[in-house]
């Protein structure tokens, strides 16, 4: 049986980024572990940043050699520098590497400065040196941050968008990463933007990847599943947001939740091939570990199926 | 300047009706003030439920009487029985009666017996007996719950949605409120159930009241808009849910939010009317009211309007 979406789990990195809970690698092993059981396609597994900037993927390499790996699972890291990726051909070289990387780049240049230090232009070439240094040995995915609005900059221009997927596409960088970093996106500008994505670049794969932060993740995935997207990120709990500071605008709330994103998918008869009894225990095992209750409404009310 | 859409701020009611901290009539008369100043064109105010039943709204008189009244804006008080529409009247003869009485159906046979403690029938009984005992002397509102699903009984029929729609025209009742109380509903069932009422009943005039028990509200509430609908229910913190119980299935998370909502729409160009910064100060407030965060994720974030 095949899925008639494809979904990732982010939580063990998007969501862990900015927790202020400590979690060791013990914990990550046995969540990324559930995960794969709950049977997800893609698990966002871990992060090659620099461990003096973000000491919680200090981790990144222990945590790949130990989890168990599920058949038909992609474990994905990300890279933001070709140093990240140089840790990941290693690590590969070692026997344990990731299955996918992705190659981060910002829609708007306020932002590259502020989360990757450098230029636009600078990024754009960094992510060329790591697609040379990836040489085809992992599935490479390209990253959009502020797809679709900066609080730094205002609205963004979808055309621009597009010439960074066309970038990417030019790399051979075939799925990328369309990202609503800061949650400002609306259902008509994710149509609007994701059914030109499917008529100007119809061999790009593109992967929705929205953030709650003004409550509208959920409608947004919608709106863009309605303009043909296959391809989502979510993390269980709604976890990804920043819990002790209003960084980049983003407020409290994180990645959509997956256990709404799945339950929203179900209940329209779209087939995630998921195992929810998995999944709702995953999520206690997910919010066992950070210690409260998370922010996906459906581990408060169960999943909505309903007999006919 | 018309506002395009109608919201109408159910805080003081549905929001409270299972609320655990108790909240005075001092209280409410400066919560309802405050929604006031916001400009909302309605507000739900009180119940005249039994206060053996629902001791919450025991004060449904004193608030009346005790609130500013807006020009333009229709309090309303929720009425399940005959009962309650006399003391509706009762207070409006008094002179601080509400502009608008809600009257309670609920879709499903075994929602009405746990709810209203009478059959369908019955309840209809009740009904045909509270417009004549309202005496045109209220807008009179139809509240149908459970029109989206219902945990006891798995799915509601639309025909028989749409037959309690007509069945409320018959009686005069042209305002209907189609209630998700259980968060059933998706975008899919939301947009073909109000298209149906658009096309089949073109005089009712409907109002979405959608819960986020399992995350869709706001994707449910832009289908709907998408529909054709332009009368919406919503409460500030996203209240209305059942925090000491999954009662009904409904879990914790309640009305769809009304900041998020007010959000959507103005980032969406659709115009609330609503004075925002008095929002966010109603949102501050009801949260100091109820000594805790509310889940509303635009009282976290801010809105979202970014330049263009």
């Amino acid at each position: 049986m095949t899925a008639d979406v494809v979904i990732c789990e982010c939580f063990a990195r998007d969501g862990l980024q900015h927790e202020t809970v400590p979690v060791t690698a013990d914990d990550k092993v046995a969540l990324i572990d559930a995960f794969s059981d709950v049977g997800f396609p893609r698990i966002e597994a871990t992060s090659y940043s620099s461990p003096v900037h973000i000491p919680v993927f200090a981790d990144a390499s222990e945590v790949l050699s130990r989890i168990a790996r599920r058949s038909g699972t992609f474990y994905k890291a990300t890279c933001p520098n070709p140093k990240a990726v140089q840790r990941a051909v290693a690590d590969l070289d070692a026997g344990y590497g990731a299955e996918e990387i992705s190659l981060l780049v910002s829609a708007t240049e306020s932002h590259t400065q502020k989360n990757l230090r450098t230029t636009r232009e600078g990024q754009w070439q960094n992510v060329a040196e790591m697609v040379r240094l990836a040489a085809g040995r992992f599935r490479l995915i390209g990253v959009i941050s502020m797809s679709l609005g900066c609080p730094f900059e205002g609205k963004v221009d979808p055309s621009s968008v597009l010439e960074d997927l066309a970038h990417f596409a030019e790399l051979g960088v075939s799925h990328v990463t369309v990202g609503d970093t800061t949650g400002h996106g609306t259902p008509t500008s994710v149509r609007s933007l994701f059914e030109r994505i499917a008529r100007e670049l119809p061999s790009t794969t593109p992967i929705a990847h929205f953030h709650d932060s003004r409550g509208t993740a959920l409608a947004n995935c919608f709106a863009a599943y309605d303009a043909g997207c296959r391809w989502f990120d979510s993390a269980i709990g709604g976890v990804g947001g920043h819990p002790t500071q209003i960084k980049y605008g983003a407020g409290f709330t994180g990645n959509v939740a997956t256990e709404d994103l799945v339950n929203l998918f179900e209940a329209e008869g779209i087939d995630t091939c998921l195992d929810l009894d998995k999944l709702r225990e995953a999520s206690r095992q997910c919010e066992a570990v950070l210690r409260r209750e998370l922010m996906s409404r459906v581990a408060r009310s169960g999943f909505g199926h309903l007999a006919a």
